[in-house]
């Protein structure tokens, strides 16, 4: 018996079914509301994920082209969700992202849970939509993240998605290091945490300082320039602007949830990541 | 064969069916997306009013209390019927809310079509939800009032509801003139506009001064007392705090759309209003 049940066989789904203990995976269609509610009862899971959700391949541009794919599942289709977990009774933690802040935050020391969020890309708006409405929800939580950083190659992991750029922004960011993430949903879950929940690890990251690991620890003969963030629309690199910035994590702190600070977890991370390369 | 199909038989869908032009009133329920494709193939209609949302009864406050039906129609309803729209290929005007806006606008002359809100109550924030995505589909209109002041008496209209309180709050407000409103609708539908319009009349409302219209017109025995607006929540009189807030319309101005200014509009509409009543 499975007491959590994870929607979403994506990157992060899959991950989360790997780690979390007693998790199932489902692959119902979030958008249908009874095969989610059947999924739910068949598993008699007492707390939900959804980690289902569409970010675009190859980035996140194919949402602009994509409305109603992205849409239906993002926002439908975690609303659908939030109503099956109401109907089952069960607690439900939904994959929110960070990448709804654009540029400075309001206050300084980062975009708090409570900020009102600036989305320009159509993928950062369907996000923030559900958030809108599923912070409000209770025995819901929302659990956002930014650019997941992993320990094994893959195109969803921010590592593996620079490496292959020539041309790379010079922004500073929060990020997610999947490994401490993982950690924080599983006390999320166990405490049935309510409302908003930005998951990243204390400290900025330089895309620089990742790379300046990457060569370090991974491919000596990597090269890549530099450019201002402006660029990668006027260089047609990107069809939307991108969101870049820093969040702060004052309920996660509160909780007693501490994620490593970034520089530490990404250059355990980049170990890790080319260990897994030389396998 | 209809041109128009307005779905949401409540106060404003059924004011617009009697009003604009080859249009036909559907009662189907929007969270169903065949119902609502099959209603707009079989009337024929090339365009569509989506005036179906839950605003609450007797008040905004039961969103708070009712959440899982205020999204379904305001959020999940509002994307299937855009859903169904892109499908049949289809305009459609869906109606938004200008109560996603809490107080003084970002840049002075009120809040732009292009603002970030910052909403507060369920209601505003499933309003909001919506809009977030559909202002960014092709085909697609939001036309957001505020509000609503109309020649009848009705218990969505704002001179019925403010002369049932004895109480009411002190502050300045966008507010849209029915009958304004419905013309403005019918240019943005032979224009096919895309985006988001603040369709409210041009100039400030204050409570006060629709009251003492109302007393001059209407009932010169109404008696009121005007509070400061944090004594809302204080007195007990709501369990939200009101969206309060002026609205530009610089994309209506742009279509050439102009609605009456608001003093000449309240006058006139409470002199219809007051003969409504001695009929």
């Amino acid at each position: 018996m499975a007491s959590t049940i994870i929607f979403g066989a994506g990157f992060l789904g899959r991950r989360l079914a790997r780690d979390l203990p007693d998790a199932v995976l489902s692959t119902a269609d979030i958008t249908d509301g009874p095969a989610v509610l059947a999924a739910i009862r068949q598993t008699h899971a007492d707390a939900v994920v959804n980690a289902a959700g569409k970010t675009g391949r190859p980035n996140v541009d194919w949402c602009e082209s994509h409305q109603p794919e992205t849409y239906r599942v993002n926002v439908i289709g975690a609303l659908t969700v939030a109503d099956a977990c109401a109907e089952a009774g069960a607690y439900l933690l939904h994959l929110g992202s960070g990448c709804i802040f654009y540029g400075p935050s309001p206050s300084p020391g980062g975009w708090l849970e409570s900020d009102y969020a600036n989305p320009a890309a159509f993928y950062s708006r369907t996000k923030y939509a559900a958030d809108l409405v599923l912070s409000r929800l209770p025995n819901v939580g929302v659990a956002r993240l930014r650019m997941p950083i992993d320990s094994a190659p893959h195109e969803r992991n921010l590592i593996t998605k620079l490496a292959r750029y020539s041309q790379v922004i010079d922004v500073e960011n929060s990020v997610t290091v999947v490994d401490d993430f993982v950690q924080a949903v599983a006390r999320l879950l166990q405490a049935r945490a309510d409302g908003i929940f930005h998951v990243v690890n204390p400290g900025v990251m330089r895309h620089r300082d990742l790379l300046g690991l990457y060569r370090d620890m991974v491919d000596p003969t990597h090269v890549c320039s530099l450019i201002p963030e402006d660029e990668l629309i006027t260089r047609r690199l990107a069809v939307k602007v991108r969101s870049n910035c820093l969040l702060a994590s004052p309920r996660l702190t509160e909780l007693g949830i501490e994620l490593r600070p970034i520089g530490a977890a990404l250059a355990d991370t980049m170990r890790q990541y080319a260990a897994a390369l030389r396998r």
